[in-house]
């Protein structure tokens, strides 16, 4: 067990180009997004384990006894693969849910004592601790939350076992892990997914634990080597939509008119390709036309979107609204409301920005300036985080 | 010379699906807009040709003798192929322009007296008359109102030298004309397109001059057998375009994304293709699911038509504006601006319309309810023709 507290964060994720293109085998790419969530493990000898959610006003304890037993009946194999329906149903029990208690609480304790049983594992006996978890990002928006949850427990739990490192080098106040390090946390994340989400598909883990850029197709997970970190507007129309009818909806169309549909999937690969290749050259050698490139990737993808059948007239106000301003956007992640995000060239004027978001939140949207090809999990010293991230992790 | 006077009229077009892709080689399919030009010719024995087009508040005479005096300066040939810089040359010469006449007149003037003198050139003496034309068609819009015109114009002038019957059948109000004749007519129609407009693609005068259908593809042409009228409103936002400098946008792009805008084209060749196919089945047996596809057809390549560079804010603001009434639009032509059609499905209240119809007006834009898949240029007999088209025939 590690001495001191250790704090870590991990960030969200947008899908940059190919969302919904992706379930029909075409290149989609994702991008860590740097509204991020933080997790601090204390360390104590009080036979206590405690979790703090804020966000989801959620806290509970256990006493490492209770944990122990059931830890025993338990792990009866080794390194898990999924969480068996035995697993979780001896959780649940466990846990003991009231029925005031949400569907975020549910899945954000059952996804912790999961993490915490399989991971502590070794340790006799098993560690007593405070878990503060405090996010950024807002939760059922496609933004990677619950993602970014599970990779920051997974990291915490493997460092307080010292299975990775948790300490930072003298001087030092952010770093990583290595790739290996990584690869732990993202195994032990994708497990966490795989409680709160039953089925995911690992993009939302492995884009919070590596950071910066992703292209997925076919189920194959690839980094994209130097990209550069983008400043966007990212705004949540905050429409709720249900990813599973809007997928259902664009497969409908396809049957309906493959003619007219598997072009336009080619033309939707070709803009995720175009755009990998641009963010390539701009880590290399970058120029302002390639912001225009960009934009105008952003464009024909919003109306292709659209096409497909997974617009909203939420969306369409925001590219508009926006647009008004001289700015691109684009919807991100299912569509069909949600979420979208604008991009902010380099020397763009603040004031250009502060009346874009003002436009925007008048619409009632939730309106962040933040960025793209953010870092992914990482560990920091107290010192180097903001002020508000630290009152919000010290509870006050 | 036929004894009395004789009406005709031809309709304008609209674009339905493929504007732009056809310049790429793909399919097109333009429709008759039943916003119709008419045309009045009496014949009369005092030796003076008057020409009156009232919506470009133009009025000309001639005397017949000066008319003869230019032909035989003039037909040194037999028939013409397109009018060449001699011909346009001696007929500005005699026309005698004044600073005050705006490019429509003059252009209007030209095509008459191109297309008198030539289809009149076996008449000795020339025939003195004079011919009236009106039109519901807005100028300059991209709706083919210069090819109504010249259609107007050359059945007209056939009819009045026996060329093609000027006779309706005992009891008849309306009645087309042979395959032949028609054929005729858009011959002589192509040439006064060509006067006008330089280099025409000929889709403009066909659709005018057969009514119906078309389908337009690597500059063949052919007529749509057996298609439904449907009712459309027609909006024209008045925004001004330049086509020329939107077919070059088109290119652009084509040439700068290539990957992307290929297979876009090829979904756009696409929804022609299926439009027609639907087309044809909503003839034979028709069903009200046709038209669900029709207007999931109208908003793809709307979407499409955005994505390819040539859409713009106006058009945008129809569209949605058409689909908070649950109505489908999309632009139609070569877009920036210009005109949009917006289906209007069977049993559709009429409230439904007058409330679309008032909101696009209030935006500054006209708006008529109209139909497509009108019939081509068409005799008349005056009691067939409504009191306004009969009362602006009149000069009144």
């Amino acid at each position: 067990m590690l001495p001191e507290a250790l704090l870590v964060s991990a960030p969200g994720k947008v899908i940059l180009h190919g969302e919904h293109a992706v379930v029909h085998g075409k290149v989609a790419l994702a991008e860590a997004l740097n509204l991020r969530t933080f997790l601090r493990i204390k360390p104590h000898q009080d036979g206590k384990v405690r979790l703090s959610l804020p966000n989801i006003g959620a806290k509970r304890d256990w006493d490492v006894s209770k944990l122990q037993l059931l830890q025993t009946a338990f792990l009866d194999s080794g390194e898990p693969t999924a969480p068996t329906p035995e697993h979780m149903e001896k959780l649940k029990v466990f846990a003991g849910f009231t029925t005031d208690s949400s569907d975020s609480e549910r899945l954000a304790v059952l996804a912790f004592l999961y993490l915490y049983l399989f991971i502590c594992r070794k340790q006799r006996p098993l560690p007593s601790m405070d878990i503060m978890v405090w996010s950024e990002l807002p939760t059922g928006a496609g933004l990677g939350s619950s993602a970014a949850y599970s990779v920051c427990l997974a990291a915490a739990l493997l460092a307080s076992c010292e299975e990775i490192t948790g300490r930072l080098k003298e001087g030092v106040t952010s770093a990583g892990w290595t790739e290996e390090e990584l690869n732990l946390i993202n195994r032990w994340a994708f497990l966490g997914e795989k409680v709160i989400h039953g089925n995911p598909s690992g993009v939302d883990n492995s884009v919070s634990t590596w950071g910066g850029a992703l292209r997925f197709q076919g189920g194959n997970i690839s980094s994209l080597q130097r990209i550069p970190e983008l400043r966007i507007l990212l705004t949540n129309t905050k429409v709720p939509r249900s990813t599973k009818a809007l997928v259902a909806r664009v497969k409908d169309r396809l049957v309906k008119f493959p003619e007219i549909m598997n072009p336009l999937l080619a033309s939707i690969d070709a803009i995720s390709r175009e755009c990998e290749r641009v963010l390539g050259m701009m880590a290399v050698t970058p120029a302002p036309e390639q912001y225009v490139v960009l934009e105008e990737l952003i464009d024909m993808n919003q109306h292709h979107l659209n096409a497909i059948g997974v617009g909203h007239a939420s969306l369409d106000r925001l590219c508009q609204l926006t647009a008004s301003h001289g700015l691109h956007s684009k919807l991100t992640g299912a569509g069909g409301g949600g979420c979208g995000f604008t991009l902010l060239r380099p020397g763009l004027e603040q004031s250009v920005v502060e009346s874009a978001k003002q436009a925007l939140t008048g619409c009632g949207f939730e309106c962040w300036e933040t960025t793209i090809g953010a870092p992914g999990i990482s560990l920091h010293s107290p010192s180097s985080l903001k002020a508000d991230v630290l009152r919000a992790l010290n509870g006050l």
